[in-house]
């Protein structure tokens, strides 16, 4: 039997029973949307407070209907809830349910609602659990950063510009660099999640309801800040979980390049740092092999996440109002990055907090490459009033020097400099070395290990 | 409990176990691949197969190799392996199984292989299985597409160009456009298939081996047509993955066109066509309403299949040689265009083959708004010899003038006529109806319905 | 002569002077940042400023660097500046100028900085810009809505969900939801504006600097809010760009969803709006014909800005700290969607001002199709006390005897509804015409005129 | 002035004509479509031509038009010709500036054809040129990687996994993996041009003619293999730009692996190769510094490639046939893709063409950290007859032995070989040294130089 036919074989026997089975394939929900029972649950039961409060049913009916949910929720967290596909997604499984625990009241539940603003609402509360959990992650990471930066605010290491040593920097400026980056993307987060939380419910199909409703008290009941203002829009919205993946993608792209920086720094020519067992994978064969697979596993995650990001862009493009069912194509794409980014959040934190870096290397590397001469030169203009470019010049041709000698700019003599500028004095060789050279960038934001301690002050205090 | 904490708790509650649970979660594939335990258990009995042909292991440890492992394979289908996340992934799983199975001679079926070319050989397997179902799923599709196109060959419809009536065109003829464009995906995914099927298995970790394997004896076994030329491009090589992406995401954009009209035809305002109950879903309250939710599905799938071929695209960008732990994320994103697209190509070939066209209402909107007015300037460029653009010009006025009687065309008198061009003869009405209008459409590939049947039964020959 | 070779021989020709034509080629960026010198030369001036009242440089350098600056960007804007390429970027071109012009000091002009943090200082200066301008198309496009509600607060128009007709709505309260999408870009590009408000000017390379430069003087003399904290990120980071273009393919697909209502409402069978000539083309032949060309451009550009975020997060997808060549590649992107974006806001503003609402066709359209079915419905939960899911199967039999009559549902008598169910009053025919529906819609939020109302009126009040 | 009043004027100034700029600057194409003049030219040409041979202009007429075009061809060419934007595009420009020079018989060129057909036609013939060019870009890159593969067929350096040495390989081995990649990549544009080489002149607005024209004739005679034989496709249809974008896509892939690779082995920590200063930058400061900008800006182009390819991925999303505006944004995403890529292939091809080797770093990094191990074990298995599994768990010993001694494997002598696993002979040294190791894989597609040398045999041959 050929591949193909077995291929075949196989969708032929997935759809064998025709157009139903391919209708129920494309159209049913429930095997993702089961991930939203709670949030669904949690929208039912305050719809069904506020139906009583507001008068339109009874409240011994939403009584009924408020336990009658708890259990459902108590049977789908217990794991054995009979999940059906014929009943298309949660929202009517959960409401099947609740007809056979509690009967006729079940029937008054959807009153003043409709499957639009319902789904709608489920996801926004799904959604937002996922932006808080980006915020818990992202303060974890950056916990683990300000560790590390506290510890070597004053290591050595080198500055790369196109991978290649440019100046000396410290360990601890380094880690603060991502610190903004987590930090932007905190901010980022936090601002969307404010933007998100207006509740759809109560915007009904489309056009509201002529129901007495009060929105507020649902709003506030599910931790909506304020209902949202325009029911075509509730329905039609699905922003929030755009910018939850925009703001995933920004953030997977700075994990993409720490990630890469931990690959590159465990190479056997850099080892720069040693990553810990944990998040490393060895071979049977080499136990001195360590490689980097959750480093690189965290480099790779941006792909699926940017992926999640343009497939809503592509689906959200040229919808009409309002609801189409195309933006059934909404919560896998969120399911997937939202798992992505929190695990690879996690992975991040881990590492960054298990990783010791090899000072040894990281001063070594620091050391050489003349990776002080933008000092030099800088001391030519600061204390001889060269002007930039001259100094760079000169600089240069000091740089050649050393080079034809063999030996660094520390290394060579007062005598031997002023064979290039006979105005270069003793103090030059202060700032030669690569300690002089990061204590000097005193300048705000500098690499400086004050400016570095400074920052993380500035950080733990919570400013 | 706040919906933070909440999230937090559950997080927390995920990787309780703390690092190794997060680098179990991230690493390990088991979850995803064991998709590919046919192909793997495929490659497998292959490679023992040579290796006892080459004499590497004895002909009784193969046999015991290849029989324990159609006893996995049936022990996986049948449902009740027990899959094992801390094996990691598919290969170890199958192994270890494996090893219980037959003992001592499982340690020997890795001889002259790795988990490097053995995922590169499963995944190929499994994608290749992929092509030819989406080739199949093409067929089906054209053959539907060729049905309707042969009932509807004469049918005069509305040829839009920015959602406006153009000119008038045979149903046949619009079937028969996206025949050309399912035909195009059809050589696409064909050459790609064939460009793809070369062997990765015997590439071992990057290197080659020193083993005197066969390659050429597993390709064939496996319906590759030749060995991969180079082992570490083969272990590295995630092309065949990119290109299927790559034409799974042209086929849905087709897909995604015609779904699009079908949304707009099924409309109240066009009314062109009617889909089977089947493919829509209904309102419990509105009897008559019928929503075109497989349309919009399909509509919609080519956001996720774009996003996929995004995924892998980001994954893959500047990957070093040879294989890196990255290359673990190329799985997830092709099983999930594959199943969009199979999906997307069934649901369609049924609503295509269930779906009635409303002949009246396309023929009335055929008629409406002067569509054949270019016939008119091609009557006056033929006929009376005009230059093209001074043929423009004329035929504004006449229509124009229709437009003031409020009627069409052919319902002017030649007296009126008259009054703008006094040179037009009575032979010009031949050409206003719009019957005449798409007979007259006879150069190749246009909409005269005979040119519709000639390039159907172009089709049908199989050329 | 074949294409093939024409093609080979216009590279060759454009490569003919071999490599360092081609490196010239990639390399140089002169050809697109001069789009910034109007942002070098601000941020140059600053800096010198700076150095002077610091005393790195004397008053008179600063006074003969700032002057010359300006006689620079006054040739430029006079459009004959000689740009070259040989000098690469809008940096050096503007330097080497400047050294012409006023000699020696131009040299000590790049004191305390360098290219890193001058072209992060320029380019976010310049996407700054963008977000303002995005900010003001915004607030033209909105008060355009605001207009088109206004009027139009008691239009009917159907109210669609996969574009069948589900409840009649107002075009005020369509428009509305437009105001909604376009207020959250708003909310957007605001938050992100804040948020990349910091100044790069001062990081120098990627360290910091030794000399005693004030990096606040400089922030505040150039509208920043304060400097980046950290040089290292203030080199490499490209937020500011990335999420630029994120919230403009969020705003882009809003835009793309209006678009493609207007194509759909420009149709013949819909007839729902007319746009005015100046956003229309017509056709030579066909006078009465009006493309909605504007209208498809618009649904089209979200394409482009879709294409430039995904190709900015690609290019910093991986990226080592701090500064790589790679990030040359971030500009054209940028401008590129900041462009269409701001082409879009204007187009759409253009024809949301000039449409005009067929409001003949909108009140027809939302009377068909048994709309108020759903207010129907909900009259029987309300007076008659049924629950929800009871109501919607008698309503279902109503609507079915209304189909079989050929009549809409207030056209039955209420002895035909009393066929279905004999509680049915009188009253009932209150709600079932479309002004009745729309006006019962009284929930916040909802469709109902006086609703609508209040939105425009707190949209107006800048709440 | 603030920036945002600035921006606002530049905006106002831009559009300060009101809605007919901005109506212009949406619409107009000639800005970027002049790019196809050529093109154009050559198809109305040939259209011209067809059409006098079919009788239906004179063919006085036609050599007029045809003198005329290469008139306007030359005007073009010479860079005087005045564009205008207020004629929109090339075709209008074209045709208004031949109505200029020929008169009347310009208005006939444009019988039996559409601003439909043309621009597809134009558009086909410019995508076909850059399928040629990449076609002869990627014969000179393999061309260069041939060569580095053949100086250095047997050159030892590291073979990389996780960016841990694996096992050693041949630098001709690692050229030829590239070989492998940029060959697939011209077989699929090569795949591609043949399956996009059909005709769309004739096809008309979209329902063809009746105009008794030859479509083959003109086919032929622009180097078509024949004429499209679906009219609403022809115009509908941009497979051809979507398919150059994904192959495009796919080869910058590729490109970006390998600049990837240059960037990090130009770093002082690998220094495996050295990049010509033609494609390196320098500092003024740091003479001995070479930043390997191109290879830097080849990793990054990918961006852009892989954006214009989602770009017109979405643009082409649902649209209804036929022509739609949406499609004019079809151009300039494959103009820019077309030209980043023959950058980067000739940037590319310059660098491999320069670079040189370092022999010795790679042999010593290849040398290092038990790289042969894995030749050990398969000397056990083969040697020993001990299972692979049982042979890895030997080796392990063995390198952990190695590895507490500071030596590597073939410094241990046979005792302490023995101390882990006594029957170990003599003649395991003859598989420990690298050039050993290498040699030794001579399984098809192995490392082994002569299997190397055979694979560059093979692809000189041409087969």
């Amino acid at each position: 039997m050929s591949d193909s036919s077995k291929s075949n074989a196989m969708w032929g026997g997935r759809f064998a029973a025709g157009p139903d089975a391919i209708m129920e394939a494309i159209n049913a929900s429930i095997d993702f949307d089961k991930r939203m029972a709670r949030q669904d649950i949690e929208g039912s039961r305050a719809h069904a407070a506020m139906l009583a409060e507001q008068g339109i049913i009874s409240s011994s009916d939403a009584d009924a209907i408020r336990e009658g949910l708890l259990t459902v929720l108590s049977e789908i967290e217990a794991g054995d809830f009979p999940f059906s596909r014929a009943l298309e997604d949660i929202h009517m499984n959960v409401e099947a349910r609740l007809k056979e625990l509690v009967g006729e009241p079940a029937g008054r539940l959807h009153t003043g609602r409709s499957r639009n603003d319902q789904v709608a609402t489920d996801f926004k509360l799904w959604t937002r659990d996922q932006y808080d959990a980006a915020l818990a992650g992202l303060d974890a990471l950056i916990a683990a950063l300000l560790d590390q930066a506290e510890a070597g605010a004053d290591w050595i290491m080198p500055g790369f510009t196109h991978l290649q040593t440019a100046q000396p920097v410290t360990w601890g400026h380094h880690m603060m660099a991502y610190v903004e980056m987590f930090a932007r993307d905190r901010s980022r987060f936090s601002d969307a999640r404010a933007r998100m939380n207006e509740s759809p419910l109560g915007a009904a199909a489309l056009a509201g309801t002529s129901f007495p409703i009060d929105r507020d008290m649902t709003a506030r009941a599910l931790g909506f800040d304020r209902p949202a203002a325009n029911s075509l829009d509730a329905v039609s919205d699905r922003d929030f979980a755009l910018e939850f993946l925009s703001c995933a993608s920004i953030c997977a792209t700075h994990l993409s390049r720490f990630a890469e920086e931990l690959v590159i720094w465990s190479s056997a020519q850099f080892r720069f740092v040693t990553l810990s067992d944990r998040f490393s994978t060895g071979s049977s064969i080499m136990p001195q092999k360590k490689n980097p697979d959750a480093a690189e596993l965290v480099r790779a995650k941006v792909g699926r996440i940017n992926g999640a990001l343009v497939g809503l862009l592509t689906v959200m493009k040229g919808l009409p109002l309002a609801y189409s069912k195309d933006m059934q194509e909404d919560k896998e794409q969120v399911f997937d990055a939202a798992d992505s980014l929190m695990l690879a959040l996690a992975a991040m934190t881990g590492m960054v907090g298990d990783m010791a870096a090899n000072t040894d290397a990281l001063r070594a590397a620091a050391s050489s490459g003349f990776s002080t001469a933008t000092d030099l030169a800088d001391w030519l203009v600061r204390e001889l009033g060269m002007p930039f470019r001259d100094a760079h010049h000169v600089t240069g041709a000091l740089v050649k020097l050393a080079e034809d000698k063999g030996c660094d700019l520390p290394d060579l003599t007062l005598a031997e400099m002023h064979s290039v500028h006979g105005a270069i004095t003793e103090a030059v060789f202060d700032v030669l070395g690569v300690d002089n050279s990061v204590a000097s960038r005193t300048s705000y934001g500098g690499t400086a290990p004050d400016q570095v301690r400074a920052q993380i002050a500035r950080w733990r205090s919570g400013a």
